[in-house]
């Protein structure tokens, strides 16, 4: 600061300065809850280190991930704890300390492939196993889902879903071959294991008939032309009752 | 953005869209240098992938925490070459095209320690190993030199940094026993690898007789008083001939 440009010093002294709320060091996040094992979904870990009381619950594959990679040691295993979640079995989110959160988290299967690092053929399968799993939290009352990565609706899942608070949705593509299209790469959004926004099996189209009282698209690549507020796209999914996820957004039910 | 409140609409407005400069994505960045295989040196490459050509130069030691963390495979190898740097070898910093840069790197071994998440006594050695480098950048006029972490200044150290144009090197903590002082955490700076920046060897006072013509303190512990502006310890840096790294500091020379 001493050096700062004076631009640069009414910045930062503009920046809130956040206090811990308890001791000298401490974060709200009492616990970690993931969904699969790319990057996207576990590097945040590493940014979460050292010496802060958390608990990651994963499913095997996901623990696999991390266990088969050093650099997540970096979570001493004495303060922050792994525990494994089985897909289809509801579990209590409980603080470091074991007082209950009041909320349950279940994990489910949804159509997937292995995350990219591990892919070992040109077109990995899309299957449904515990390497990609939606997340479902519950306070008894209201359910919020989160499957930031889904290859297909299912039946099953449509079933899931219906009467849903919130539902949070992976949006990565407006269309299947967009990232071809655009020139930006050769896959197509299935290749990666994404359903794409729009079209006849679209997210769009496929929850037309799953009664859901919120619906925001997550996990949006910048390709999709729904994140610019003036497109036609970005209109079509506010008429067709979805929002778009932004940095910052609250949920407020 | 249609769903953000006025607030925040309004900051993301403010905010420069960064438009490629080639194609429809680039990046200026062309090689990367790591000086150790920490979580702070590494995991940043993660943010870097996918599909952008660029190189990794390090030492084997640093290589093979790579190549054993299955997760850094995200930089598909065919697109980001991982080169082997030899300590004490100076290396030209090639583009991915092959094109000179002008600018020539050498690696150098200084005291410090192995990697954290691969520390596997309580107390390792402090030892002079490829496990932990400074890197000087040079034009052929001009000398950098980059250590974010050293463990003491070695008699070899200081003539290499002699006539030195700029140093960023380890300001991690003000003295050595500062986390245990503050109840942050059990451990000495020289436990984590670190000289401290006050005291009697500390980097001031070593760097005393070496000849450099600017020195900036990087790396730099939130518990490190000197990093408020208007502490006593603020002031001796600057008074001593430092400066105090910001987060968006430029250096012309």
């Amino acid at each position: 600061l001493l050096n700062a440009s004076p631009d640069l010093r009414q910045q930062i002294e503009a920046t809130p300065v956040l206090h811990p709320r308890e001791g000298l060091r401490s974060s709200p996040i009492a616990g970690v809850v993931l969904t699969g094992g790319d990057v996207d979904a576990i590097a945040g870990l590493l940014t979460l280190r050292e010496r802060q009381r958390f608990t990651v619950w994963a499913t095997q594959s996901v623990l696999d991930v991390l266990d088969a990679n050093s650099i997540f040691e970096v979570l001493a295993r004495d303060v922050v704890l792994r525990v494994r979640a089985t897909s289809g079995s509801p579990f209590p989110l409980t603080r470091p300390d074991g007082a209950d959160s009041g909320l349950t988290v279940e994990l489910f299967t949804v159509p997937g492939k292995v995350p990219l690092y591990l892919e070992e053929t040109d077109a990995p399968a899309i299957t449904e196993t515990e390497n990609t799993v939606g997340a479902v939290v519950s306070d008894g009352a209201s359910r919020l889902f989160f499957i930031p990565g889904c290859a297909a609706m299912t039946p099953g899942l449509a079933e899931r879903l219906s009467g849903a608070d919130v539902v949070f949705f992976d949006g990565t593509l407006w269309r299947d071959d967009e990232m071809i299209r655009a020139g930006l790469g050769p896959k197509t959004g299935l290749r990666m294991g994404h359903m794409s926004v729009d079209g006849p099996v679209g997210t769009m189209a496929v929850f037309e008939d799953v009664r859901v009282r919120r619906k925001v698209l997550i996990h949006i690549n910048n390709s999709n032309p729904m994140l610019l507020a003036d497109s036609p796209e970005g209109a079509t999914v506010v008429a067709r009752g979805w929002e778009v996820a932004f940095d910052g957004m609250e949920i407020t039910t």
